[in-house]
């Protein structure tokens, strides 16, 4: 039986950190309650277990195949989809009126946490076809929609964003795909995309991507960027199909990793027939494919804190069961040796993994709450809050979820290193997330050039607030003083940085400012992840004295203990951070091509 | 053309920063001079070149298989093992007088550097010859290394080391193989072992197990086990084949990486026949593995080590080749995109690999000097350094390699991540050298435990004479004062976390002291490896003023740099590390089984 989930952790994060019930008091929810959503989380967790767990070492084995006409993926993937798609989960999100559940976003992301442990390939095509179907929904024509969503929502449709170019990747401004007016107001699409994960498959009847190119004429730069519909087929109002569209697989790529999800070189409008419809405007295609961008980036940091906590179920598993030398202090060499669980050091590389990753998990669950907040609660202050964590949701899960892997496979030691055992896929799919949907080096540029300055530092102030919120609360609480305490040397320290960059950035001084961006990216991180573990400790004591049992009280326990690793191991780095940050430190900036 | 070595690089850390040139003094090395040494580093990499590194990628693709009789491996390694043999590489390090090239150790690892570079897998097979070799060179019997060993250094026969067994990983002491005197002096070998790297294939006549075993009533622990000579063939003293012997492959492991070099379960003894010839002395096997261990643990780190750096060469030429972006301060979306190289975040994952990768070969290679020093040179002392940093040439590498070339796949950015390009097969080979021949957990309890206090401290006293020497000298250099300044700040908390941690192990506070010994491990790992950073900073600052062209200075301001960001971008985490050793923070040892 594998590990998907421990569910007492994601019940104490839904329910006792981020509150979940009461977002039954906003309108739109209102006729949830915890009943229904733990229906839609057993539902999840079946379907996980059931359809997409069994295959994940199968569909890594056994990589889609493109053999110049048609991709063959392994007949378990199209089965899982299909389950998935049954469970209504496609739309859970959307309006009963739009045949969905008006589900939290809270609570579906808790839903998707299983299938992100269960088989990260496999859920990519419902992920991505939730994060192109929501573009549709919030920007596309009313045609668009009707032509489009419902199949996307039954599982007939699959979707994709085609965004990169084989010679454009994070500099989106430079794309130079095509598109031309034609008469019947569509447009003809012509170029070549690159890394487009879905690009083509054999699950689904068609696929729609969403294609962002350039209209003839249009300005140069990310202003002159639309947003286009491109269906593999094109589609008749009524779902039905029509031709083939003129999008071409020219090619599969071979990734280290989430082997199951394709990853595809297209070429649109080869035959120089590639139908494709602007959405929206144009010109505001980026604006747009941000919505889906933001979206997905959060998608990204639940992926890799679900990579990186199913390898620390597993290598807990491991450690719990194998025994394997002794107590540093046992004289006696004859022994019985002790389960590897027993020495500090295993204990150290379990409890860095459980920080890691049930942080990740808890800022990815907050970033939905904040969704919640926005969205349906009109909460603006949540939606600014939500802008400034974006960039800290994607990476610190994408930095910290891999490192847990690597600690994961060294737990279990060479048999950690083969793939008869689970952990080193774990490795190999997770090193996909600190690259894909903005590398790390675009998060910390995001974060420390724009968005900490955005509303005129609105984010920087709200966040702060909750904080602060946080601290208070747990101050009082004489078990936590402490690391309380050690929690707010570093918190200063991050304010101080962030104060002095800020200044510089004011002053023009841009590339001293950002060189070192990625340092404050990564103390930033800390900050967040290590306030939400004070959170979780504060509501693990408050939970503590009402436990009805021993297996509860060890839980909670647990929180505790890895609230201290966080703080007390992992934050003191941004000390040295802060001294490079502050001193405005020059050596990677004056290093020279030549040099190397 | 493959970037198997900047030989630059290799003529500066052996020519000036480890003189190799003052080997030849040593009367065992006198015949040599720079041309021998010149010429055996170009066959190297000649056959490198031309025979290992075209077939990395396909040995990686058609992994070794196993039909339950054969192993077939694909026919390019067999070539590259045949070339290998050949140019006398197998026997280089031994004298004349057996047939080989009397070859400085720091020459051998130098040659060794573009076998590991361009092909670590197809290497392990030669690698793990030599060192089997050298156990039966200095233990076996006359007979014994008359009927093995002209054979070994032809190329006719291969040699593995077969320690591990399923249920006993790095605990030798608990292993359950048995071995039963026999009437003819021989004994019969009766147990299973794992993990054995090249424990079968195609590509020699026959293999040389070295295999420990307990003596049927020895001793249990320790103490009760022996050495013993397994071939797959019996070989007649003439090294021609009698009969096949009793051990056969139960099954192959299939490794993330380092997939060319087939990992066995082997079984010996199932029909009761296995035949094993007793090296030494009975019960001083651990005694002889561990000449053979020590020599694999710095032949692991230089195998990290360089294939870190073939991942530094990949993406640095990446970088300079890759247009995207433009600059923070460009304002004119519409400028010409720089190489990526031109952006300060990538010149940090560039800077941090180089300092990384080439601190690491510098510390594998002081580790052969010290070998030269100590076995030709007859100089006790630096066996006793080499036995002091043994830990850290294994460790520093391991840990350090992986993290290279994780960087160098972030450089490289989606391209980076799939099988169309190189880096992330390294990144996949490497993360077996933080396991195999000791564990970091293995490595850190070696050094903290037991290595630092061997002979009364006096390695300890050697290193930091060492170390002294360097700062003295750099010291005088104006340039590099402010460097050595901030390096002495960190060697002093070294200095004083190691007497702290000293003082605990005497008042018997071992699990205290002990529990947190992977921080210690990779402090002094910084120490050591800073310090080879202001060494080679002073020779590269000396050698700068008689440089011939721009070219050399490009490339010794290099070194300058990379010293710089090594000491001021890596070190100071030794500030917190301290923190946590000198406090003796149980945060790690209290954690308990049911908390997580």
């Amino acid at each position: 039986m594998a590990h998907l989930m421990n569910n007492k952790d994601l019940e104490f994060l839904l329910y006792q950190v981020f509150e979940a019930e009461k977002l039954t008091d906003i309108a739109h929810y209102q006729d949830h309650d915890r009943t229904t959503f733990d229906g839609i989380l057993n539902t999840a967790e079946r379907i996980a277990t059931d359809y997409f767990e069994p295959h994940n070492a199968k569909a890594d084995e056994h990589e889609p195949q493109f053999d110049g006409e048609k991709v063959t993926t392994i007949a378990e993937v199209k089965d899982a989809w299909q389950h998935f798609a049954n469970s209504g989960l496609l739309s859970a999100r959307h309006s009963f009126e739009d045949g969905g559940m008006q589900l939290p976003a809270l609570i579906h992301m808790a839903a998707n946490t299983y299938f992100m442990s269960a088989n990260p390939s496999t859920a990519g095509y419902p992920f991505l076809t939730t994060a192109a179907a929501n573009v549709i929904h919030a920007f596309g024509t009313a045609e668009q929609k009707a032509t489009f969503l419902p199949h996307m929502f039954s599982g007939r449709f699959s979707g994709t964003m085609a965004l990169t170019e084989p010679d454009v990747g994070s500099s989106l401004g430079d794309l130079n795909t095509k598109a031309s007016p034609a008469d019947d107001g569509s447009y003809r699409i012509k170029g070549q995309k690159m890394f487009i994960s879905g690009g083509d498959q054999d699950i689904t009847e068609n696929i729609v991507h969403l294609v962002l190119a350039r209209i003839e004429g249009a300005d140069k730069g990310v202003k002159g960027i639309s947003l286009f519909i491109v269906p593999k087929f094109i589609t008749n109002p009524d779902g039905s199909l029509a031709n083939r569209n003129d999008v071409q697989l020219a090619g599969l790529l071979h990734k280290m990793g989430y082997r199951g999800t394709t990853s595809t070189v297209l070429s649109f409008g080869e035959k120089d027939s590639c139908v494709g419809y602007l959405i929206g405007e144009a010109g505001k295609g980026l604006m747009y494919m941000f919505k889906m961008m933001n979206e997905a980036r959060i998608g990204v940091g639940l992926g890799a804190a679900m990579i990186g906590y199913r390898g620390y179920l597993e290598s807990l598993d491991y450690a719990r069961n194998r025994p394997q030398g002794r107590k540093p202090t046992e004289k006696d060499p004859l022994s019985k040796p002790v389960n590897i669980v027993e020495h500090a050091d295993v204990r150290r590389m379990l409890l860095a993994q459980k920080s890691y990753v049930e942080g990740s998990l808890a800022v990815c669950l907050l970033a939905a709450r904040l969704v919640d907040e926005q969205e349906a609660g009109g909460n603006e202050d949540s939606g600014i809050l939500l802008d400034l964590l974006t960039p800290v949701v994607k990476s610190f899960p994408s930095y910290y979820g891999p490192r847990a892997n690597d600690l994961a496979i060294q737990v279990l030691g060479g048999s950690g290193y083969i793939r008869e055992y689970p952990v080193e896929q774990c490795y190999r799919d997770n090193r996909l997330n600190p690259i894909h949907e903005g590398t790390h080096g675009i998060q910390s540029l995001d974060l420390l050039g724009r968005k900490l300055w955005q509303h005129n530092g609105k984010g920087l102030k709200l966040l702060m607030a909750r904080i602060h919120a946080t601290l208070a609360s747990a101050a009082q609480k004489e078990e936590l003083a402490g690391l309380v305490g050690e929690y707010q040397t570093q918190l200063k320290t991050v304010q101080e940085t962030t104060l002095l960059l800020g200044g510089a950035l004011q002053k023009g001084q841009v590339d001293e400012a950002l060189s070192n961006a990625a340092l404050y990216l990564d103390m930033m991180g800390k900050a967040v992840i290590g306030w939400l573990w004070i959170e979780m400790a504060d509501k693990a004591l408050t939970a503590f004295g009402q436990a009805d049992s021993a297996d509860d009280q060890a839980f909670l326990a647990g929180k505790l203990q890895a609230a201290q690793y966080f703080v007390r191991w992992e934050m003191p780095e941004i000390q040295h951070q802060a001294r490079l940050l502050q001193s405005f430190d020059r050596t990677c900036l004056d290093m020279k091509n030549d040099w190397f």
